[in-house]
């Protein structure tokens, strides 16, 4: 008999129905008695002074219930990191970029607050815009932030080993730059929500989010009331990749104009508010210096980076210290210097994305191993492997990795790619076409973060007189399936099928504490919660089935709907029958909490060795195959094959549907996707101009997962949600090296791009 | 200082502002998108066989978009206790009472609803109806259930000691007839749902319920569906009394008509259909032996009971046995024998009100006790103080009374109310008008009951990183301060502010399983749920103070938002504080589990001695003062003294405001309320008409809370929701005879009654 019966399975969400059926209603799907409209007033320039907002005129268009300018906010500053707070929620003195809230109005329709919009009258007073990174960065250059000395908005650095010593010791030094571009999330909902103010002062917004708890901190922070007077209740979600996981202005725009007008105020935005205005990928210049001995160790790495801030702070300074943890953790380099800065421009602004740093930070180094590879005559595969990290290996800067399948990630895309020979063919195809394959590795954290103590969360399991249970999680579901996770570990511990299960997971009032769905921390923190709490309540129903079948506790198992005695299974009860005897012949209810906390969590402040920040790591390597015509600059992805370490894999349709999903996200980052800009703003805000990879642009698949087991995970889990992304733009560009010989240092890979270079370098 | 700082103070209740502001959201107030309004056809008929049910008008109207009758539900007959079910949802062959449920109408607005119903054309043919209880008894009565062999629904008997011995060992042996009357519940809202069924099956029921897992399994009973799709949410419910303990056929007929026309339905009652439809109060006939020693002791009770079923069973089965429970408990009656009778007539039924079948029953034994005592010579208070139950006694029963403060409340009551002066006081005031004293006493459950095996429920409780605290408690508030009291208990437990506390309590998805709030059990086994949880997060809260005040969690206290060292409160962290270092330091979250369990409660079965059936009693003795105009017949209540064994009081606001609505609630059944029939139809069906006592007829209430301080209640509390209802009656009665000299033994003293009857016996 297998191990597990439920654990692991390729079984079907329990959300999948709703999914299908369109019974799941999204936050555009969600109408309120007496609701109105809200639109945001943005401004049209991307540095200027406001010298006066007048909204008469809008406040006296029949319909309009409420406008609200910068002078109806507390007027506290904010961002997701307060100490790096510089954003208001309306803009006072200026405005910083093509977008930046001015006023907003709420209406009966949402045409009549569009009109609304076009009555209030703002008079600008032009400003030099600064909207290039390495301008920005210049003496003299205008100031996004008067009050600020330059435009250097955060800076991280990091330093393990000897890093002189260490390019001393090394045989070759290599320095390359590379640039990586600004994408979209490109989520299939828009952002939205829909603000409600009672009249005893207490908020509830229903939004999509990804992390509710912190989402209520920021709008409690935002608007100057106690947290406990927000609640924030999320409806189906669209997707998140991260954009989900801070508040967007908009949230206290339509609280504020609710409290005014004290009726329900949605806002949702148009594809095109989204593009311009909901945030983006980072993107990084990372000047790179690696030195490594004559037979392919890496010896020492040094990064200067620097990440176009856009005009407001957000989650940059986390993606740049993230970046720097995992730089420093792949292939266990033992001398390491990181050196981040981030730096504000009058342009729309960044935020979490999927591999959060990590994929701007990647695409530089497993581009430049690549070229360190070539240099010394090894295979690409062949310096992966000699500096490889192991399990239980303690890293030159204080974290240990516990469970590791780097070395199995690659050998298996090897294997299944037919690396070896494929590497020997021929990649001129003729006809202008090249062919190539190229591989890339990674390392991501499996479990967010230890940052603030917060690596814990608790959850509570109830089982009805009937036998149905109810999961009270904090896991997000944004799509990634954190429900399905949560009622697969308890189901597998209760040895029930999931479809007995129903999550809540959705409510602030009513789900424990929890920081949310970031850095793939859902499976194991939330996942490691929801089985301590099935074991609680597992603990109570086994005490009624062990009176039902006269016997202890300890002798009994639960698997297939039935717990029975483990020596002799004929001797069972159904688990229905046990719930119904335990609440109806024993008088007790069925109940239990459980919680994760992370030991190492409580001694890891932000000035301790950053290693130990993570929890686990997970690790990949993708090998990608391409065919590349020279002749229109087309990269035609034409196979993937991914091997991912997911520690345990708790749904293999799950996994493989997150790495599948990624790669082809991570393809769009590499191949295709940009924010095209011209003097801050954004040219292509459509999907007709911005080009994402779609179902019909899929290249076959290989996924591989990679069991390994971890010792701290939920029956072995590791998040998966991120880490797929990472590697990809490098094997793309690995690949297409390899193809043309043509070394491409700047995303994306797309047409006009590789159609010049390949011009330019082979004429 | 105290010893409690929350508990038992008359703090404002957290609920408070929502109800006076007005956001507290009623049914009623309650739209959702795409809403159909819902009508239920009921029969014009007492009882008549239906011949044919033509909807195809109805059908066809413009906005109509569902009719349903019997061939839409599973034909599952039903009654809160399945074992006695006897009603469909809606209506095959028979019409049983007029109001019976025939059709239903889903439409866009009501009075398309009202119109459709119109369209529908039924074909009865009429049968003879039986309307009095004792002709349905008579041989060869019309069967209202012609499956049944006769109109006896259901019998119920009790027998303890040796009751021919207690009859022949007495001096004096009496015997009286007591008839009450049916009254309504007469909530502030009226009885309504929103059903909505999803395109997964889900049923969605939002409504108004003291009950919401029992309405639960009802629901889904009747719908033949698993309990797990039905989903009850209840809004702010305007009253409950009993009467929102069990299911109204409305709900499975919104249900199905949302099924039809996949959209929401709501169906709520007009003040009419109320009256009419929603369940009243039991009428009794109570036969009444007592035989008595010439000292007082009362040695012997015998009571034959009929109970007015109407046309379905309901709460019938368990009044009848509740009432014969208290008949043996009170004054430890040695020898006891009780046989209870439910008849079936073609009448609107009965549920479960306030009081349960021990008020009726109570008019009677307390009505009869002050004749005895005149017999013997001694004052209606000797007799009640000589037979009166003590603490920790056991019945004859096998009942064990543990706090028992009877013999205080008749103390006091008569101290607080001059009693010894008052009796000897000249009843004749002139002018026909006559004054008189009269007291009565009570036992009732203080903590609902022990059958089933659910006197047991839990409580999930967590502090956020910020300090406020939500319970997810299965409290139900119905007006009656259930969420206060799971506050206070808790505020009192973590020494903190009431206010600091939101109680989720209001949805099956995610409560703990309950059974609700009905035999006043909710303050005894919510409130000990939630104090075990609160004890539970206590401990970890504490753990993180301690480590604040260096310290270890054994020495630190809880008190006015503090955490202090017991032995030095100057060293104290605020309660604010403890929460936000354990999330941000330590790195865990707070949250506790709490249960109730009654450590008995597994041993009772329904064979069992059924005293065990109860935890805990509560007593309670009333004196009212009454003058009484033998010319109009009017008794106007001048004064009402009331003392009532709470235990230990939560919250002398609350259980003030209990006791005093007790008060009004019950001298409107005792001298003004009566459902007034002719030929099983209601005659008087609006307040005009039906009369209950409002604000401005309270009479001065001097209550008095005697503090026993349980064992086993939650800081010694026991539930006070119904007993200062159950003496009322007989006080009343009692009061009126020592005005008067002429007893009534029926109910209501209403003006034509008493005229006539003070016509009659005084001229």
């Amino acid at each position: 008999m297998e191990q597990y019966s439920v654990f692991g399975k390729p079984l079907p969400r329990i959300d999948a129905w709703e999914k299908v059926t369109g019974e799941a209603r999204y936050l555009d799907d969600i109408f309120m008695p007496g609701m109105l409209y809200g639109k945001v007033l943005r401004s049209p320039h991307a540095h200027a002074r406001i010298v006066r907002i007048d909204t008469q005129k809008a406040e006296a268009l029949r319909g309009v219930r409420a406008v609200i300018t910068h002078r109806d906010t507390p007027g506290v500053k904010f961002s997701f990191f307060p100490v790096f707070a510089d954003k208001l929620p309306l803009c006072r003195d200026k405005v910083r970029y093509i977008g930046d809230e001015v006023a907003a109005v709420a209406a009966e329709t949402a045409a009549i607050a569009e009109q609304a919009l076009s009555l209030i009258e703002v008079e600008y007073d032009l400003l030099p815009a600064v909207t290039d990174l390495e301008e920005a960065m210049k003496p003299g250059a205008p100031l996004v932030h008067e009050d600020k000395e330059k435009n250097i908005a955060f800076e991280g650095h990091k330093s393990f080993g000897d890093i002189k010593k260490g390019f001393a010791d090394s045989d070759y030094i290599f320095e390359d730059r590379y640039v990586t571009s600004k994408v979209a999330h490109c989520c299939m909902e828009t952002h939205g929500c829909i603000a409600s103010f009672d009249r005893l002062g207490k908020l509830t917004v229903m939004m999509p989010s990804q992390a509710p708890h912190t989402v209520r901190q920021e709008i409690a922070r935002i608007l100057d009331i106690p947290r406990s007077k927000v609640r924030i209740v999320v409806p189906a979600v669209g997707g998140g990749f991260g954009q989900r996981l801070v508040t967007d202005m908009k949230v206290p725009a339509a609280a504020i104009l609710s409290r005014i007008a004290r009726r329900p105020v949605k806002i949702v935005n148009t594809r095109e508010d989204e593009f311009c205005t909901a945030r983006t990928r980072y993107p990084y210049i990372v000047e790179l210096k690696t030195g490594v001995r004559k037979d392919g160790r890496i010896l020492a790495r040094q990064a200067r980076v620097l990440i176009d801030n856009g005009a407001y702070n957000d989650k940059g300074p986390a993606t740049l210290n993230y970046a720097g943890e995992c730089f420093a953790v792949l292939y266990n380099v033992p001398h390491v210097r990181y050196d981040g800065y981030g730096v504000y421009t009058n342009k729309q602004f960044g935020t979490a994305f999927r591999g959060f740093g990590n994929v701007q930070v990647t695409f530089a180094t497993e581009s430049q191993l690549d070229e360190i590879a070539e240099k010394l005559g090894m295979g690409p595969e062949e310096i992966r492997l000699k500096n490889a990290n192991k399990p239980n290996e303690l890293m030159s800067c204080g974290a240990t990795v516990t469970s590791c399948g780097l070395v199995e990630c690659i050998r298996e895309t090897m294997k299944k790619s037919g690396w070896d020979e494929k590497r020997k063919m021929k990649t001129d195809l003729g006809n202008g076409w090249y062919r190539g394959i190229g591989m890339a590795t990674m390392v991501h954290t499996g479990a967010g973060g230890r940052f603030y103590g917060y690596a814990a969360t608790d959850t509570f399991t109830k089982i009805s007189e009937d036998g149905c249970i109810t999961v009270i999680s904090p896991a997000p579901e944004i799509g990634q399936g954190g429900k399905m996770v949560v009622a697969q570990i308890t189901a597998e511990v209760l040895g029930v099928d999931p479809s007995r299960i129903t999550v809540i997971n959705n409510d602030t009032d009513i789900i424990p504490y929890d920081l949310g769905a970031w850095g793939s921390r859902t499976s194991f923190v939330c996942g490691n919660a929801a089985k301590a709490a099935a074991e609680s309540v597992k603990e109570e129903i086994f005490g009624a089935a062990a009176k039902m079948l006269q016997t202890t506790p300890g002798k009994l198992c639960a698997r297939d709907e039935k717990i029975f005695i483990d020596e002799d299974p004929s001797k069972a009860v159904s688990f229905e029958e046990a719930a119904v005897y335990a609440v109806s012949n024993l008088g007790y209810p069925l109940s239990g909490k459980g919680r994760y906390t992370d030991p190492l969590a409580p001694q890891v402040g932000i000035d301790k060795k950053y290693g130990h920040h993570l929890p686990t790591f997970t690790f990949a390597c993708h090998v990608v195959e391409v065919e590349v015509d020279s002749g229109t600059g087309e990269v035609k992805v034409v196979k993937v094959t991914a091997a991912q370490d997911t520690g345990r894999t708790i749904n293999r349709h799950m996994a493989e549907g997150q790495i599948e999903g990624s790669i082809l996200q991570g393809l769009g980052y590499a191949i295709s996707e940009e924010c095209v800009e011209d003097g801050g703003r954004m040219m292509n805000p459509t999907f007709a101009d911005y080009k994402i990879q779609t179902a019909v642009d899929a290249p076959p698949y290989d996924v591989i997962l990679i069991e390994t087991d971890d010792p701290d995970g939920p029956f072995g889990a590791k998040g998966i949600g991120e880490p797929a992304l990472v590697p990809l733009p490098a094997a793309v560009g690995n690949a297409v090296y390899h193809a043309t010989g043509v070394r491409f240092k700047k995303l994306p890979l797309n047409q006009e791009r590789v159609y010049f270079s390949l011009k330019k370098e082979k004429g």
